[in-house]
């Protein structure tokens, strides 16, 4: 079945491609699975139709006939399950590549989340370049023991699969702050990734979307 | 396979219930399966041994034969794919729970930490008071709406499910904000998780071994 994804009808990143709908496109490309997208605006992220599908008002969502899906972890992990490709087959490697999706949400994201947050929200704060000092700190800690990990690995843990989906988008966000290039390895990591035919295809279709909201 | 968890050797919340190992024994005891305690010391987290189970030096790991793995979602997923009464056998509920997991983390635990983190690592900050403000509304914005969507529900999604473990785990760290005091059915939601047996047992192990860190 034909899934349909929500998605910004304007991006805030104008085209980057950091919403996290890039995650979702990601995967879908990767098992050449056809889907659709539907545009929602800010109000309507709040409005009670989008809320039925995600309690927390954000993108993406996911929808396959009856089923209806939130959180980029959840419907990657639904899509790796029912293609094959993006899990390993083995046991414990597919419970490490699990791992290493709660990994990226919950021990990486944070802190980039953070320091976005006080970019964006607390731009004008007499604090924000002491507390930007600290909240690096703490991004560095976590892209240091990243490095370590992957020495010169080229994936998170053996083959590609949806975690480095996860991981290599979360990363991405940080990209517009300039720390990931003191970490050369992640950068060889990303661009590795980045260079794949279905990353590519992900990232023009979101990027065709901004456009046209432009036009 | 009798498995093996990692805790602090001395909780940092002094037996409160709150660090991550608390997730992984009550996911434990309610299917029954008895597990091992390795403590870790503070230095001891950051040491190679322990970076080899989890390369960003936290509590809990968990071992069984050659399997080692990290992230709380992802062992608490591990066990309930492999015992019963964890996660729902119908597909749509399971993909439903997996998606609550990872709100739990990605979405309403964030803004808790970054809380944490302002009163822990900035406390003597002259913008401490103005961020918490900041951040509690946040904070306050998930909470409410968690409660829409719970509404009178005893659980997330239907029936009790790991999904509940993380949630509940995740909104208790918020108890010493007194912020959960504001939402009554969360209240209600929490008390009924913290009455089940098995978040009992697993509540007196840990509390146990910090009380033995102490004697």
């Amino acid at each position: 079945m034909r899934p349909t994804i929500t998605a910004f009808e304007a991006s805030p990143d104008r085209g980057q491609g950091l919403a996290r709908d890039m995650r979702v496109r990601w995967a879908l490309e990767e098992v050449g699975q056809a889907y659709d997208v539907r545009l929602v605006s800010f109000p309507g992220l709040k409005a009670p139709a989008h809320r039925a599908l995600n309690p927390f008002g954000q993108i993406p969502t996911y929808e396959a006939g009856e089923l209806a899906l939130f959180e980029t972890g959840s419907i990657l992990f639904y899509i790796a399950e029912r293609h094959p490709g993006l899990l390993p087959d083995d046991d414990h490697a597919r419970a490490r590549a699990i791992t290493w999706m709660f990994a990226s949400v919950s021990t990486v994201e944070p802190p980039i989340i953070e320091r976005q947050n006080a970019v964006l929200l607390e731009r004008d704060k007499p604090w924000t370049e002491e507390r930007l000092v600290a909240i690096d700190g703490r991004i560095r800690q976590r892209l240091g023991e990243l490095t370590n990990h992957l020495g010169g690995a080229d994936w998170l843990d053996g083959a590609f699969s949806v975690a480095d989906i996860m991981m290599v988008h979360v990363l991405l966000r940080l990209a517009p702050s300039g720390i990931l290039e003191e970490y050369p390895s992640l950068m060889v990591y990303l661009e590795r990734a980045k260079a794949r035919p279905a990353y590519q295809r992900a990232f023009a279709a979101q990027l065709a979307v901004f456009e046209q909201s432009q036009a």
